[in-house]
Order: C-alpha cells, then structure tokens, then sequence
C-alpha cells in the first residue's frame, strides 16, 4: 500500500499524507477546498466540540442555528465587513431552472444572518445579556493554496459565539470571559498559544478590535486558532438592533463575537504528531487504549487472550475507550497500526506478564514503559492519562516558548524569522512602523502581547523608529 | 403581547404559532423556506438527535461528513436518481467574480456526494460492511407552501446513514435493522406510526423499494417521518463501487439508505401540544420540571423559597433538568409561561404543603395533581416520568388506530377520508388500480402495510378491480 508516512520534518507532506492514514479528513473529495471527514476523525471532531460547547453552556451561552444562505442584501449592509470578504462569497442564484430574485451567499461568517434577527428578539435591558452560538460550516473561495482543516473552501466546524450587552463595559468583560474560554479549551487540548491584539489594519472588519490565538507550527509558521472580536455597537447601529433601557430610553446595545474552527484539531495534529504518525492526548483520542496480546508459540495463549479480553471489559466498563486487537498479525505490525491512531496508551499482555499478574503500559508520546500489576491497571491508567496529558502540554509549551525569541534589531529578527521562529520586539503602535516591520521581515506583525509582561532590564523602543514603546509585539511568518 | 396562540382545532395556524411563542424555530428568516432555531428549540433538537445518533452508534454505524457542494457530473451520474429533485437544485455558480468550471449543487440528498468516495474506501470483503451516518442541512426549492420542520427549503437536521454490504441478503438485514432503529425512535419520541412499503411511483428514485414511516397529524394528514432504501446494485454499479470477495473475484455490494429529518421534532410538537402550548415527554423537554412557590401574604416566604432552592438543587443533582420560577409575578402567570414551553412536570410548593412536608405534582399532559412527601420527591418524579411518556405514547397510539378505518368501498372511502381519516383497504398492487385509487380519493396511497396483520373474517378483494387482493394498504391525505 502506499500509506507511508513522511517525516515530519517535511512538515507540509506529513500533514497531508496524515489525514490518508489515519483516516481524519479524505483529500480525494472532487471540488477544491472541500474535504470529507472519515469517522475516525469525525470521533476526534466530536470530543473536542462537545468539550468546546460545554465550556460555552456552563457560562451561560446557548446553542442555536441560523440558515446558511444570506441574502445579499443583509450581506451588504455593513460596507467594512462586507469588503474584507465579497470576493470569496459563493453565490446561488439559480434553482432548478428559476434565476432567484435576489443572489444568495453562502455564509462566509454570521454576522449578517443572525443580527437581523437580534434586532426582533432584543427589546429591553432584560433580554440582555443575549449569549448565543452555532457550530456550522462557512464557505469562502480561498485563492491561496487549501489544505485540510487549515485553508479549506468549506471550513469545518466553525465555532461562532454572539453576544449582545447593555454597555462597552460589559462587551469587555464578555472579550475577557471568551479568553477565558479559549484558554481553557486549548490548554484541554494540549495547544500551547499567544494571545495578541491584532494590529488595527488586521481586526476583524466592523470591529473595535480583535484579539488572536495564535500557535506555532513545527514549520515555522503561526497558525491563527481563535479569534475574540469587540464589535462595539457597530453592527447594532447598522442592524437596528435596540433596546429599552432602564430608564425607558432607548439604546443601541454593544456586541462581541469570537470563533474556533477546527483548526484547533490541526494545531494538536500538527504539534504532536511525529514521524509515526498521530500523538493524542488521551481526552481527545477515539481510541485511549489499545490491547495487544503477546503470544509466543509456546505460550499459554488461552490465558493470555481471557486476561485482555476482561482487562478490556474492566476498563471500558470504567468509560475508557477501548480497542483489543486480537487479529492474527505480528504484534509489530498491530504497534505500528495503532500508533498511527495515536492510541496514547498500549496495554500488551505476554507470558511474562501474566507470570507476574501485570501488564505493560507503553505511552505512546514517548515511548516510555511501565509494568503494572493487573488489579491495579484502571487507577494507573488514570493517573497515566493525566500525566500524558500534563505532559503533552508541558512540551509543547516549553518549546513554543523557546521558538519566540526577543529581538531589539530588525536584521536580526529576519534572520530568526528564516530559521522558523517567531519573533516578539518592541513597537511604538504606528501603523507606519507596523507595515514597514512586516515588509522588512517579510513576516506578519501579529499584535500586541496580551499573555507575557515586558522584558525588563531593556530599553523599550521600537524595533524599527526606535521612539519610546511600551508594547512587546509578536510577529511571525504565518499560515 | 401578540403572544397568543390559536386554538389547536385550527391546526395549521397553531402550528406555525407554537414555534413563535415556545420560540422553537423563528420563521422571521427574510428567505423563503430558511428558517432559525431559537436556543430553546435547539436544546429539544440535541436531546432528540442525541438519541438517534445513540441508536445508531450502539449497532456499529459511525458518524462522518462530506461536504454540502456536489459537482455536477457527480449529480447527475444516476439518471433515475437525480430526475426526480433535478428542479428543485440549488446552483452555486460563482464565487466573487469568478464564474466556477463546473456548477455545484447544494446537496438535495448526499449519496453523490458519498458514493464517489465509497469507491475508494471500499476495497475488500473486510471493507464491509460499510455503516456511516451524518447529520446535516440539505436543500431543495420547494414550490409547495413551506412550513418550519415539516416543509423547508434549508432541510434542517437530516440524519442520513448509509452502508455498504457483501450481497442482498446482508442489505435486507439492514432494512430490518433500520426499521428496528426507527421504531424505537420514534416509540421513545412517544410519535405513533404506520409502517409501509411504497408503492413503486412512490419509491426513493433509483432505489429497489421504499419503507416508510408515516404519522397522523392532527389535521388529518399523514406526514412522512422516516424512510428506509434498499438501493440494491443500482448505485454501486454507476458509482463503480466494487470489492475483492472471498474467493478473489470482484463484485458490486448492496447498498441501502435511511433517513430522518426534523419532521420527527414537528410530530412530537403537533401530535401531543394543546391549546395551552406545548406538551413534551419529560426525556425531550429542555425544562423538565418547574418549581413555583405559591406565597400568600400571610405565608412563610422564606422557608418556602428555601425548600424550593433544596428540592431544584437535590433534582439537579439526580441530573434532571430543573427551573426555578421565583420571579415576582402570579402563579397562573408563570403556570401559563410554562406550559407554553411544555415542561412535563410543575412542581408547586405552598403553606398547605409545607405543613404536610409535601409538594403538589402537576403533569402538563393532563393537568392530574398529587401531592407527595418531599423526601420521595425524586423517586416519585423518576415513576412519574415513566409513567407521562407511557401515557402519552399509549393515547397518541390510541388515537392514531382509531382515526385509520378500514374500508372495502371507494365511495366510503372518500368519506372516511374527508373527515380526517386514514383508511386501510385491501389493494391488487398492481399500479393503475393504485393510481386511480388515488384520483378517486384525493388521496396517496402510502403502500402495503408492514406493521399489522391483515382484517380477519373478510373477502379479500382489490377496492378497485374486486380481483384477489393479498395486501393490506393504506391510503391517506398527506403533507
């Protein structure tokens, strides 16, 4: 067969080939851009969502729906928004053999289907806080080259949460509450980030601002996964949404909206992944424990075979997820198999083992052993589980942080940059400066660090003007 | 407010209205046939499609997704198939200003979209069988009066599973098992239904045969909730699906299809509400219990309030869905709010039960009071339960076998029918007889039934050509 995996050293190749032999998304869909999901990965999608949806839930927010076709004359109406995106819109304008009175977008994002709507369910300072998401696929015709789960035409799985508020002080503290969220859920997911604010000419348009996840890639690049937007009343100027105050007056209120796609499962693909194929944390895998019996010819197979067979029941009956693979192949080959699933933890039972009423853990981030005896391999497990995690995280960590290097001259910086890392400095704010940095550096300028404090012991000026700066900026090459 | 809901005898306008009022789906969307679910309705969707995918998962079918944009020679590579929705395609032709290659059709059904990749997926018997599901939006341009859940352009929530088998056999299984799965759906639902097998007009196009699941609305139409495809050869032939059997040699499988939509969610709404709004089986309600405390003047408030507090957290503690209802307003005024919503149980604490350290238990569906002692209070919800979903299902099950007759003459037929029956009748097969029964009806015949036995102590005789007649049909007024 030809599914061998590439180095991932060749991180562009491993990442796509990855997706074909684990079974996450199927590359071979006939329309550029547009990817189906194998159930193997769709198990993957779903324990990492529901997570995602229950951070939402316990404060708060609610799960909707909104239609995925938009009228262009919604579309249209904030003019910045609009902008940013009308060249990427798909458009159906005909059904059957019926040209539409009016061309229909396929969402490129919510805004415009769902605050129309805000506008009727909002009416007084007691429908507000209004805390609502959707889980849906967007569409934007991307010209840059697609890759699944990172640049696609139907982008998967977009997250988008909306809220609505009386005030500006309360759309912050709902910016800070989604930062909240997001931090929790990527530390879930073992995905290291930085938290910037986007320089002006790179937030969200129609927004007062945008605040950015960002992780690194082992290429070198920063991935985008999770933005956090404060719309002020922007949009509810423009989509008439108002409301009755306390005093019987009359307000438009302020929004926020923030999304997640599935680039959150590439960066922890991406991130852990090494050259055998998949490494999951145990939360996320489908498969948490892979059961293999070692047989010999001389063993005492029966025996063998009985103890994984209850081992397996055991654990499941504890909620595990569990596999036995009890197929006639090399137990090699079946390693092998599973570690491309990035199964976190194998569970192999030979005649050794049995002799002393254990098992062996092999934890597949690292390769690492354990003997465990048998009556105690459910609290193990656990405890294993959160280690892996614990230690997942830890490195992935440790080693975004030593890939962001402090630079205080701009030709040095470059030469960080070429060699694949991100690069923080300091920055008067001038947009100016900003774009001058960018075009030097041929990097993007990712914002302002919200998530470190300054260097000290350093003068602060900026990297490029060298005028007083308070600001430690990010910038990096990026997806 | 406009909030008033219209009696249920005047069953169209309620039903349009209970989405308005208990804020199910909001019919507001300015696109014709698009419609938004209001978080209260999405909360009843997740528990009712939390369900389905269960009864899925637990027989081997895995969930997965393929994209919404199906290119056209993918379309339209089965003639039969693709014929019979070919009008009510929505196009996607352009995207920005570019003019696409090739025009993508907004999925109307996902077997072209799938069966495509099928043929790569499946290689070998081991392949098989092949059992996949998703969840998803599909889209046709209905020319008939739309109406939320029931007829939607942007057809919300399909659950569509597909597989894949070695040999006819093996698919006829299939069938049995999806009939087992929809039954149990539907019967936990509490929704009644006639299962039948479509007369040949009437099957899936490209399909060997139909089954399907029908339920009488309350206005005497039978609304189509569930439909079970053996597809046989037809779409592994053009889709040049084949497998290595056995023996080396190389075969086409079986295929079969089934799907459900959100009609399930509009037959729980529209058989089982009332007058006063909703009426829900406690294991699909988002609220399940209502608490409100009865304060007179001269009552004990804040002990009462206190008890109150206790029993929502103990029942939230037991994992049921509980609200609170300490809101200054009178008790009639929250009664009436909440019986909108359909929550099954109120649980009403006052001075008279305090003294007896009782509360009163009102069930939605029929008003029936009890007072219990407050330390059995989750016990008697749990029986309660059980009992109101039985109930339910039992009288919606009465209902739905008195309003089918059985009739052995045209002309009583059409009587029958007229006054909001279903009628049964026995029927030659052959196709003219069918359709002329149709024409002199008004009505569709829905096809032979599955589900009951034949009538005892009758001559069984065509209704139309008097010729022998082996099955029994059944005809009616549909959606």
């Amino acid at each position: 067969m030809s599914d061998q995996l590439p180095k991932k050293s060749n991180f562009s190749e491993w990442y796509t080939e990855i997706h074909k032999v684990a079974k996450i998304l199927d590359v071979r869909y006939p329309v550029k851009g547009f990817y189906a999901w194998h159930p193997f990965g769709y198990e993957m999608r779903n324990l990492v969502y529901n997570k995602l949806k229950e951070l939402h839930v316990e404060r708060g927010h609610r799960e909707a729906q909104f239609p995925l076709l938009i009228p262009r004359k919604s579309l249209k109406k904030e003019s910045e928004h609009v902008a940013s995106f009308e060249e990427e819109v798909f458009w159906v304008e005909r059904a059957g053999k019926n040209k539409l009175e009016e061309p229909l977008a396929l969402r490129p994002t919510s805004e415009t289907a769902m605050y129309p709507l805000f506008s009727e369910w909002i009416r007084s300072h007691t429908d507000l806080p209004l805390k609502v998401f959707q889980v849906v696929n967007t569409y934007r015709y991307e010209t840059k080259h697609t890759r699944p789960l990172i640049r696609e035409r139907e982008i998967s799985n977009f997250k988008e949460a909306h809220t609505v508020h009386e005030d500006m002080e309360e759309a912050e503290k709902q910016v800070g509450e989604a930062i909240e969220i997001y931090s929790e859920f990527f530390d879930d997911l073992t995905v290291p980030y930085t938290i910037t604010k986007r320089p002006k000419w790179d937030k969200f348009p129609g927004s007062e601002y945008t605040i950015a996840f960002d992780t690194l890639m082992p290429d070198g690049k920063m991935l985008q996964i999770g933005t956090v937007h404060n719309l002020g009343r922007n949009f509810s100027e423009t989509f008439d949404i108002t409301f009755e105050n306390e005093e019987g007056g009359h307000d438009h209120p302020t929004q926020t909206c923030f999304g997640i796609s599935a680039r959150s499962i590439a960066s922890m693909i991406g991130i852990h992944g090494d050259d055998s194929g998949l490494v999951l944390p145990p939360k996320y895998a489908p498969v948490q424990i892979v059961i293999v019996p070692i047989i010999f010819s001389d063993s005492n197979t029966s025996e063998i075979l009985e103890t994984c067979s209850e081992l397996k029941k055991n654990l499941e009956d504890e909620g595990l997820r569990v596999k036995l693979d009890d197929e006639d192949e090399r137990p090699g080959k079946k390693f092998h198999k599973w570690e491309i699933k990035g199964v976190p933890v194998r569970i192999e039972v030979g005649p050794r083992d049995l002799e002393k009423d254990s098992a062996t853990l092999v934890r597949r981030h690292n390769g690492e052993k354990d003997q465990v005896p048998l009556e105690n391999i459910f609290t193990s497990v656990e405890t294993l589980f959160d280690d892996i995690s614990k230690n997942m995280r830890d490195n992935a960590l440790k080693n975004l942080n030593e890939m962001v290097k402090f630079s205080t001259s701009l030709s040095d910086a470059k030469n960080m940059i070429e060699k694949g890392h991100a690069v923080e400095f300091y920055w008067c704010m001038e947009e100016k400066c900003g774009r001058q940095i960018e075009e030097s550096l041929s990097a993007d300028v990712l914002g302002e660090r919200l998530d470190v404090d300054g260097e000290e012991n350093i003068k602060k000026e900026c990297i490029k003007c060298s005028s007083e700066a308070e600001k430690l900026a990010l910038t990096a090459r990026t997806y």
